[in-house]
């Protein structure tokens, strides 16, 4: 069986991206406008999201799997109505929504996703 | 490489399950019971799990990983119970459990689980 | 495709490692040091992560993801210290890294991979 790991963004503790066999793992993205609400930064996130599934030949109609960590789910609604206008219509990966404690306490949602490479 | 990617119970937030390159992925699965207790809650939660797997031409034989979120890690033990008499013997996944915080303050548990599709 | 999944270290509730068309899912690492304190702790669920990588012939170079559950966010640097130190340059996997209570509250750190076998 063929074997292929490539990374980007990598540093000492992670990297954005890894591929391995055609499959695409993101680490869990982060907002980068920490004073922004919970609508902006999740609108942050998700173009994150797009910028490096764009360096591995990939794109959100590709993403299979997601794991959302909202630092307070009273934020549910509003992560939602940003999630939702972003996903392309019948191509909704596998999610899960859970609250959860992140490092920085001025972010309000961290992303892990999962997705194919372009065929 | 083949891309092959295929979403059942798509919605515009997130699909039931994904299939990709012969992997399955479901979502965090929660309780339609919400009044009962957690062995009952777990009980639900699994055999929509068997229901999306005999979908996607996979079963519980073949499930390769699982997160459980707990609500609360008191219900440990009582979810044990019910998930260690529904894995088939010998084919238990990796597994992770944690206690999180759901989207509803009614469901006492949520399972996220990985398989194969059959040969 | 050709599916195949095998299983090591099985127990009726989960595996502690599992391979799957080439890919491998370690079950959520927890420590076996119960007493030590999070340097410790981390350094013990790496040993037991380089020992079951070895087992499915694999090594940290081939880690693809991680996600660390910490029960206190306050332990995030010295949990990275050791961390940072263990991974291979230019081989970090994407990671997410949230809070969670763990299933013994004696544990301090979960960490749960996914990887590739050896080509």
């Amino acid at each position: 069986m063929m074997q292929y790991i490539h990374r980007l963004g990598t540093t000492p503790r992670f990297s954005e991206a890894v591929i391995a066999n055609g499959f695409v793992f993101l680490s869990g993205m982060v907002p980068e406008n920490i004073d922004a609400d919970i609508r902006a930064q999740t609108a942050n996130v998700l173009a994150q999201i797009d910028d490096w599934l764009a360096q591995v030949q990939s794109d959100k109609s590709l993403i299979i799997e997601a794991t959302i960590f909202l630092a307070n789910m009273d934020n549910y609604e509003q992560m939602n109505e940003v999630w939702d206008s972003w996903v392309i219509p019948n191509h909704a990966p596998a999610r899960a929504c859970v609250e959860a404690k992140l490092a920085n306490s001025e972010w309000k949602v961290e992303i892990k996703i999962s997705a194919l490479q372009k065929a």
